[in-house]
């Protein structure tokens, strides 16, 4: 597991001026494993999630279906570690390089992007390797 | 050059009939160079970019700003390739493994994901590669 990176003050104050926050406050952010390029997942972050991810190198969303904060992980342990974090060109998305525990997504896959298309049926490319009744079961 | 991948009618309904388009009628869209793992760009397709994209396999997109379809490359030359397509878990992003032309950001940098914080200050930490100023001169 790598150390989780963390940005002092000012350097969240410069990451958040630099992110052109949409007109329901949030920015897309596409979570990528650092070291093998697996995009994992996209969700949303507010200035609050930004900032504690910044913060604390643990990565925050913001569920705009439970319109709450949320630090990825919480219930299930599958946390992310951040490595580093890069804002594109127009300032509406952001890269978050992380180090995912466990598996990324709710499914109990690694990654979200498991549906394609194969003989003409919508197929899961990916298997589950965790049971998702075990992951939110306290 | 990879040969792009096209899909059939039916499989084209297939795939639209997976995608939660949002209240814009709109999907994320994030384009990830299929051999290297990099992620190139996020962008927003509607129904009709993603059966374009995926009836002649080269990447379409909605540009927000402009409200217009829009092949990606159509003005530049840098142009994506359809290698895959895949849908997230619960439909609203996709992902599009692409083979890239040249270079996918608007700055002339090969992807868009080049800001970063690096000893206090945002910093470009990909160099620019093609003359914004030549890709967009007809």
């Amino acid at each position: 597991m790598t150390a989780a990176t963390t940005y002092a003050e000012a350097e969240r104050k410069t990451a958040l001026a630099a992110i052109a926050f949409d007109r329901d406050g949030l920015v897309a952010a596409i979570a990528q494993q650092h070291d093998t390029g697996e995009v994992l997942m996209l969700a949303w972050m507010n200035r609050d999630a930004v900032e504690k991810t910044l913060a604390t190198g643990a990565v925050h969303y913001w569920s705009r279906s439970r319109a709450k904060l949320w630090r990825k992980g919480e219930e299930s342990g599958h946390t992310q570690a951040l490595v580093d974090f890069r804002i594109d060109c127009d300032g509406d998305t952001v890269l978050v390089l992380v180090d995912q525990v466990g598996v990324a997504c709710h499914t109990g896959r690694h990654n979200c992007f498991f549906n394609a298309v194969r003989d003409g049926k919508l197929v899961p490319i990916a298997p589950v390797v965790v049971d998702p009744a075990r992951m939110y079961r306290k």
